[in-house]
């Protein structure tokens, strides 16, 4: 279990991988996000993708979440999240991608409202098979403490 | 057709409604964040949302996109996003709710390295059924200007 202790500014975690294929992207893309660089039979060949299907941002962020929730939230004591910042899509993710989730703890705020409660800032990470970073952002999630735990 | 110079500072969308189900929350978060309290049988009573079912923030920022995708991206010239700041999750988004979701242009910035296209920032936002609001962004859209598009 990862409660609030367990976060130390610096701290890295390595999330494991997943990869993409052409049917999940046109398949997010139906549901959430229906531009024609995402649903590949709409995209020209001399649109702003150069005619290749793209994921959409949010589906690239969506798998970051999964890769998040599998390594670390789904066993931690993990209330919410408050928000983002500096969401950043860097660089086009294709079907075949195999992106690489890594996260880094970049601040631990106590609450001074709820004792036994606290932020933790993370810088989070995804890099596709040639390390390049694909997506960046800063996420905040709540966590409770061990000791309020019990 | 939305081009770059259809935004200006101020300039507000309505961009409709969507009305959020069960299956909905438990659909998205089985594939993309399957945390207890977004998959309804795992959150107890004395969980962090009392036990109810709550969205996904991801889900709820999917929701945002596919209504800016239907009244706005659809018909424009959008190139891509580079991204976004200032993501909240003020309130939880439940079964039931139906959200309304409005862009206000906040900034025009023209491209100093590509003339013809520009960056609009555009505060996002969605509402639940009582007016209050329950998500809010800046997001980043990149469009090309109607003389360079012909």
């Amino acid at each position: 279990m990862h409660y609030l202790e367990d976060f130390a500014r610096g701290k890295t975690y390595e999330l494991g991988t997943h990869t993409v294929t052409a049917e999940e992207i046109t398949g997010f893309a139906k549901r959430w996000d229906p531009q024609r660089f995402h649903l590949d039979a709409y995209e020209p060949v001399d649109g702003p993708f150069g005619g290749r299907l793209v994921a959409s941002g949010w589906h690239t962020a969506a798998i970051f979440m999964r890769l998040y929730v599998e390594a670390v939230l789904a066993d931690s004591s993990c209330i919410r999240s408050p928000g983002v910042d500096e969401l950043r899509w860097l660089v086009p993710v294709r079907p075949g991608d195999t992106l690489s989730g890594r996260l880094t703890v970049e601040k631990v705020v106590a609450s001074d409202r709820h004792p036994g409660r606290g932020t933790v800032h993370l810088r989070c990470e995804l890099r596709n098979q040639d390390d390049i970073l694909v997506f960046s952002m800063v996420l905040r999630s709540l966590f409770t403490c061990l000791t309020t735990a019990s």
